[in-house]
């Protein structure tokens, strides 16, 4: 079943790096933010993931602020010659790189000892034209917003704590709420009963996620919706199916 | 600095699933396959993470076969009401899904009580027509190639017994290596001198991934590329150079 076609602000994510490609990094800004946009109500519609490519990042980030009311990029805005995040943003937009003054001075700020803002640590003071800058507790270097483009750092907790400084001007609809319950069930089993239940519920999403625990295959089942009093509801339902194959339910937290 | 223009068979990963994109599964075939496919020297140049929606399934498998050699898809092909990806790869193909002989004796043998071989257990026998299965060890009902596109499921242990099953198959070119280095150095004080080394080794990709562990702030410097001769030599000036900062140089596996 698909889910119940959204109408409130909907987002993406674009995840930049090789380090994500090769398998060395393993990327959590992703499943992060989605909790993140659950609560204010912003559906999280798709993801990217693409190299440190100049013309494959400008072109992802041109298709996709065209397409969502929200892009959330992450990684490439550091020293490094690695980092090309500014200048294809810039290029996306069609505007210049420039020497941004704020920036400048949240940098100079931060670093008590001047020999320290060396000209590789000037180029984070380096920004596309007219973005307003979203300030980084950690480290100093800021993101910035351009248009409906949110451009943060890539390491997490830099990530989360430029993520915390937007959040209060994002608008979206009624908060998405989940109820999950999990039983050592196996899909196939369910499925029947289950699918008689969704097609009748067709206002909330219901997921299916099958899992081996210990050599056991079990399933958890999550409803998804903004109407508290709804899934709590089907969730009853889903509860009652599960009971008529065991009368060992689980909760989420106990699945690794 | 971009990695040098690879002209070897280039992959893509499409992760289906609701669950990746609201936040409650974190990911974990990406970086898995992506360092299967170093070994096989197929660079992975993409990865969509997309909703259990059709429209977008058909339309980005489409999109994906046609600028990739290998596309491979994580998901959606269990037996409950909201496995959908063999539909929509039928539709993306043109193609009708049949009830496969094959992959219905795979499921025979696998449950030898009859009765558990239902009609929902009977749908993960159904494929888009003419396809290759791809046998899943772990609870019998297969994935799929069909044309360049490898269809496979979303657990884990299933997705990599599947691929183990398909690699043999795949063309590449030299396996891709790696070489790291990490140091408590920051980016902002080593970037200078990195981008000169980088500048003059073109052929190679050098990526810095700062991290922070225990509330210091450190780097990762990482060579990639098809010749260890060259990467030993560039790996060397890496690490002469992050000397000049600290006697202290860190193995990769101790940081987490």
């Amino acid at each position: 079943m698909q889910a119940p076609e959204i109408r409130v602000p909907a987002a993406c994510m674009i995840v930049i790096g090789n380090e994500i490609l090769s398998g060395r990094t393993q990327d959590k800004n992703l499943a992060w933010i989605a909790k993140q946009l659950n609560v204010l109500g912003i559906p999280l519609l798709e993801a990217r993931v693409i190299p440190d490519d100049k013309a494959v990042i400008i072109g992802t980030v041109n298709a996709m602020r065209a397409r969502y009311d929200y892009v959330f990029t992450s990684g490439g805005i550091g020293p490094t010659h690695d980092d090309i995040t500014t200048e294809c943003i810039a290029a996306a937009f069609g505007v210049k790189v420039v020497r941004n003054r704020e920036a400048q001075a949240m940098l100079e700020r931060h670093y008590d000892d001047k020999n320290m803002l060396n000209e590789a640590r000037l180029k984070m003071a380096d920004t596309p034209e007219g973005v307003t800058l979203i300030a980084n507790p950690v480290s100093a270097a800021p993101g910035y917003k351009i248009s409906n483009v949110y451009v943060m750092a890539g390491v997490p907790s830099i990530f989360q704590a430029m993520f915390e400084n937007i959040k209060h001007e994002l608008k979206g609809g009624a908060s998405i709420l989940s109820r999950t319950v999990t039983a050592f069930v196996t899909e196939g089993n369910l499925a029947e009963k289950l699918g008689v239940i969704a097609g009748a519920a067709p206002d909330v999403e219901i997921g299916s996620y099958p899992f081996m625990k210990e050599g056991r295959l079990g399933t958890s089942l999550v409803v998804r919706g903004t109407d508290p009093a709804r899934l709590d509801a089907i969730y009853g339902q889903i509860k009652q199916m599960l009971l008529t194959y065991t009368s060992e339910l689980l909760e989420e937290e106990t699945i690794a």
